[in-house]
């Protein structure tokens, strides 16, 4: 009689997969009108489920207009037509939610979309934020050279170009890769919409549901909302000082057989741990043994203080299992929106495949810029002083962080990137957030660049975004805030739920 | 013993159907090393298949390295570090194809791709692309507009903004709506990069494997493809010169309960064809009746030649089932990569979450100065002084097409937008492809416009493009390949993939 099972252990909730098995089977006329579906009771006895599911499995039905109950009748199918419609002829506003694709809610799917809205913010001291300082974007610079470019190339300027990307832009990328010691042809790269386009593309061609992916933990919290959404099976290797550990990878690769291991060798976000050359190779030699592409993201390669970081994974990679992703945002600017994939050829052709469905090819006018900068040099001389900059930076947080952090909190200086990776005493997540809003600071909580809830109790604060004589500020405030809150045995107490908001 | 189950009405071929199976057991762990395959011949009687096809998935599964095949012992499981390595430690290049996700390849997959690459040639007449003419693109103006911007705001021109768009940018758009007759709030759009990714953000956050999405025929090329990568079921509804046929779209409603409905009322694309007001009415009632959105592209809007269009669907929706998509690409330029969608918050909620894993955000300099065009009332202007000059290109086409078209040869005079829908006598697709090769000139086909293959012989030729001075050549060339050409009986007898390539 009735076909629907389900997986308790399955992300989706058991009351949606009910309710979406009925769903289905009627959209596809597997089950006619009038067909009276389960009584809720022996449904939920047959399935081994509480009688609550299926109830609200059937409202969920209800409610799409799809059956209908009626007391001594049962829940019947509707006929197709007979959607409810209000008295008066007024059309009920649609319920987009039931027509939305079944996902589930993660309590920081909109992540990015609230560190970006806190940029609007004048009120509070944003360390949350992995953006570069306005004061370091070179506007004149930009400005000067989009204005000969302009009035150079005309119309050309602004019009259509290639999918793949400008070529002569894709040659001065290949020139650039060269510099990191990883020289390839223009058509081994694809210029993406930033390089968060480039991690999205990946997942789009690799990832079926259930697909595993191997990731650093800590790691970017927005390409594990991209896996996530793909619904591939997130495994986390942990990542000390010196990068993901990578002793700890053989037995998840010989077990499991990953579409691709993704890290962030180079002063990772949020750990700005380096990933040192030993396990670089032997990353890559394990990844050669197990024939797994690795997703190499490098957007913070030019922000090295305490000299060069070992050679990339592309570099040392001799036989083409790399995909390079790196961009623009940091060293440029994040609006100009450019970022790269550089990878093998049948790899390549099916990534513009995707590209030109998702946004047919990126800003043209951002690609003929960044292609003049790195041409005339004046790329390299600025990324020469950011460096600097940002070095300062690190220290005046450094400097900060031993002024004020009371005992407990503790950390490491990173060699490079944006990030100090704070531990901080068990105190409440949510409470600490709140009271850090009332001292008008801003901070990432740790939990979203984590596959699993952790208890562990880490903040990220980014000495990047701020105006430089505001990071010791910043930093006295959060730590004021740490110092006020009472320590509790379970840190993970504040629901997460209750931590959502970043201010 | 054997699981595995093939459906062969499903567009995954079934050696791979079994290939996939197997491999997704082994990578689970279900199936473990050692574990003996069935004899072929055995479970091509099982599955009631060709022993050809069971041969193909071994041959698969072996050339992932995941099997190995003995004469008189079977096929069996290796253990998953025994993947074949070469001799001299020199590591073998990876089979992306294999690690990919599985995708049926279609003849159009890469028109997009390849129409864009059309624009770098210049030793042909291209009235195959739909973008704008380069001498249109309003460069000085925008030149003029960004310098001023960037003085003035400085960094903030090219810094990060908003994942839903710069909030001044969409309160324009807001005001834009409102001149279209569709008045809404800045927080019900978001600014998308071109209006391809707004379709594909929709394809995101509505559909899952097997949906029904019900689209005209013929419909844009770009978004059909994006329906069909998200494995959605296409259903078509012919068009005549009052655009969709909404008479025969009831029974489908009825039907089937597609996700929405992706319609471009005015001005379609490829067809020319504009829905009357009429129609527009009646597809509302229908998509309230049966609870459907409907997906307005209306990138062709302001493209009126003949008088003002019908009002937007949009503009006589009054319960806010209409997703109104639309761009700058053919107005001002595709090189800003600029577009929108007006939607209901709780759609607008879901396509913002959406679009921060895509990309984060569009480009800032580009929202900023279509801003300012908005505002200072150039781009009104702007807009028509166009309309006068595509009139003329939509002339200049039409004296062509009467003067050189041979007898056979049939066209309706759009009344707007930038496209010429012709029906051809019957030649075969892959000798005129080839023949307008040689005469250098460059045209659409019809066939990535329909759903399913058609026999129907059309092409589209756009007036918007090329010189204005080349048009004329350009369509006396084309036909002169038609004239050259044998008539044949059946006009799709040249194969698909022989016409592939544009010119």
């Amino acid at each position: 009689m009735v076909d629907v099972s389900v997986d308790k252990k399955s992300s989706v909730p058991v009351y949606q997969q009910i309710s979406r098995y009925y769903r289905d089977m009627i959209s596809q006329g597997k089950i006619a009108e009038g067909y009276r579906l389960p009584p809720e009771r022996t449904l939920a006895k047959t399935l081994g489920v509480n009688r609550t599911t299926i109830l609200n499995a059937y409202r969920d039905l209800k409610e799409a207009g799809l059956v209908a109950g009626h007391v001594g009748r049962g829940t019947t199918v509707l006929p197709p037509s007979a959607a409810p419609e209000s008295a008066a002829g007024e059309v009920q506003p649609l319920r987009w939610t039931q027509l939305l694709r079944q996902q589930t809610a993660t309590p920081w799917e909109g992540i990015i979309r609230d560190l970006h809205a806190l940029t609007e913010r004048k009120d509070s001291i944003i360390l949350a934020i992995g953006l570069p300082a306005h004061d370091l974007i070179p506007a004149k610079l930009m400005r000067e050279t989009l204005d000969a470019l302009v009035a150079e190339r005309g119309p050309e300027a602004f019009s259509s170009g290639p999918c793949e990307g400008v070529f002569g832009f894709r040659a001065a990328l290949a020139g650039l890769m060269g510099q990191r010691g990883a020289p390839c042809d223009p058509d081994e790269i694809l210029v993406t919409t930033g390089s968060q386009q480039a991690i999205d593309l990946i997942a789009r061609v690799f990832l079926e549901p259930g697909d595993v992916v191997v990731v650093e933990e800590p790691s970017y919290f927005g390409a594990l909302n991209v896996f996530r959404q793909a619904q591939a099976r997130l495994l986390g290797v942990p990542v000390d000082r010196n990068g993901m550990r990578v002793d700890l990878l053989e037995p998840l690769l010989q077990r499991h057989r990953p579409k691709f291991i993704y890290t962030l060798p180079t002063y990772q976000n949020p750990s700005g741990a380096l990933l040192s050359l030993e396990r670089r190779r032997r990353l890559l030699e394990l990844a050669y043994r197990f024939r797994v592409p690795v997703v190499e993201d490098d957007i913070y390669q030019d922000f090295s203080y305490d000299g060069d970081p070992p050679p990339t994974l592309k570099a040392l990679d001799t036989a083409g299992f790399v995909i390079y992703v790196s961009s623009f945002s940091k060293t440029l600017s994040p609006g100009l929106r450019i970022g790269w994939v550089a990878a093998a050829r049948p790899l390549l052709h099916q990534l513009v495949l995707a590209k030109q469905l998702s946004d047919l090819h990126s800003p043209t006018l951002s690609q003929l810029l960044i292609e003049r900068l790195l041409i005339s040099g004046d790329f390299r001389r600025h990324v020469g002083g950011l460096r600097e900059a940002y070095a300062r930076r690190r220290e005046t947080m450094g400097a900060a962080l031993r002024a004020e952090a009371p005992e407990g909190v503790s950390w490491t200086k990173p060699a490079g990137g944006f990030y100090f990776w704070c531990r901080l005493p068990d105190v409440s997540q949510a409470a600490l957030m709140a009271r850090a809003g009332e001292e008008q600071v801003s901070y990432l909580p740790g939990m979203p660049c984590f596959v699993h809830e952790r208890s562990e109790h880490r903040v990220r604060l980014s000495y990047s975004h701020c105006p430089a004589d505001q990071i010791h500020e910043g930093v006295a405030r959060l730590m004021r805030a740490v110092r006020r809150l009472p320590r509790v045995s379970d840190p993970t107490r504040g629901r997460l739920a209750e931590t959502r908001a970043l201010v």
